[in-house]
């Protein structure tokens, strides 16, 4: 019984998110279907991490077992096949052992935030970029953003909702940079709380404003009051571009 | 009478094309029908270029005379607001003289075509960019590319319904380089031939992919015989990106 790690990109504009669900379709239903269509097997895809309706992924991971084999690439593009029109793509398959978890395995992820700040209305990357009417100061963000990186109680940028154990995790690494018209703010750790990446760049586009200094930011983190948290960054700036293993 | 010149940001795939026309919503007309709610006159906007339904801009100008008077940066700002949720952004608004001409003033014209050459389809640029499944020899494409550049009759590169004059025309440039996984073809000239730069993208495609030589690019040209271009390139990979004056 072959285990497949997926290798999976998706716009999240038109999904519930990336977790099946009752009301809507999800990134996971439209890749069980395809499975199914496949193979007949009606299975549950393990992925990597969830991400909310309108998050969008580059290099979001998953596995699952089927009794029936099929070589990788043919798994791929069977999938690919199955899956119009629907914006998900396999960018890979491959048969890996049992070992592999794509969720407990994972020993980092990464996203990217892009923001584009400028006046005019965005109308190419619309569901694509975070648009803030206002420039942003990167140099102050940048600065700011040193007081989040490390090993924090984040309760303050985590979702009422978050289902983890402890608010406590590890940021390994925050970065910020202009990329022509936009910003982008690229993090990477271990796991993230439950909208802990868009509550960060909600606080830290605070900063860029200029609403609050790396004082208020540092406050906030010790806050660890969800109140203290800043205006949240809309999902569809919002990309998993990777995860490591 | 104030004349403007209007810089302009489209995702052209909602619309018929820049032109107004009877059986649709184009671009050209989403801006004049904003021009009427905030002026209350009944214009006609005339653009540098045409482009097709399909076809983004990412700089297309165009100029409108006005009666009434508007400073610059408002006239940008009450144009978005009345054209939403429409995807086009006035980036600019400028008062020019009367000698300005959006169309016959503009020097040179850059647009920028985009091929993702991989083999899963394309989540997140199913709309952005032209999806060819296999990979395409980047290196043979540039050099066939030198036998398009100067000035040659572009019959064989130009559609039938083609309004210009003459089909000689002078191809200043034209750039090919991979960015990540796609290749961005880059041309400018003082003006194009109705589906010039798709037709040229098109037959450029075959030199990549192996089924044509630089010497059949050649020919092909040489033949001045629309039967003798490739398959054309579809629009959602083209862009309009710069009008110099």
């Amino acid at each position: 019984m072959p285990r497949y790690r997926l290798l999976i990109e998706y716009d999240g504009t038109p999904f519930v998110g990336w977790q099946r669900q009752a009301n809507g379709v999800s990134v996971q239903g439209v890749i069980e279907q395809a499975i199914l269509a496949l193979s007949g097997e009606e299975i549950t895809l393990k992925g990597a991490g969830r991400t909310d309706t309108g998050v969008h992924a580059l290099g979001q991971v998953a596995h699952v077992d089927l009794v029936k084999t099929v070589p990788a690439r043919a798994m791929r593009d069977a999938l690919n096949h199955f899956m119009e029109p629907h914006p998900v793509s396999i960018l890979a398959a491959d048969v890996v052992g049992e070992e592999f978890d794509a969720r407990f395995s994972a020993l980092r992820r990464h996203y990217l935030y892009r923001i584009a700040d400028r006046r005019p209305p965005l109308a190419l990357d619309r569901l694509r970029a975070w648009h803030v009417k206002k420039g942003l100061d990167i140099d102050a963000m940048a600065d700011a953003a040193t007081v989040l990186v490390g090993h924090h109680d984040f309760t303050t940028f985590r979702s009422t909702r978050c289902q983890s154990r402890s608010p406590e995790k590890t940021l390994d690494g925050l970065d910020i940079r202009r990329v022509g018209e936009e910003i982008h703010v690229e993090v990477h750790a271990r796991s993230f709380l439950h909208n802990q990446v868009r509550s960060l760049v909600g606080s830290l586009r605070q900063v860029g404003a200029g609403g609050w200094t790396k004082a208020d930011l540092a406050a906030a983190l010790a806050a660890r009051d969800r109140a203290a948290c800043g205006p949240v960054a809309p999902p569809h700036g919002l990309y998993l571009t990777k995860i490591e293993y």
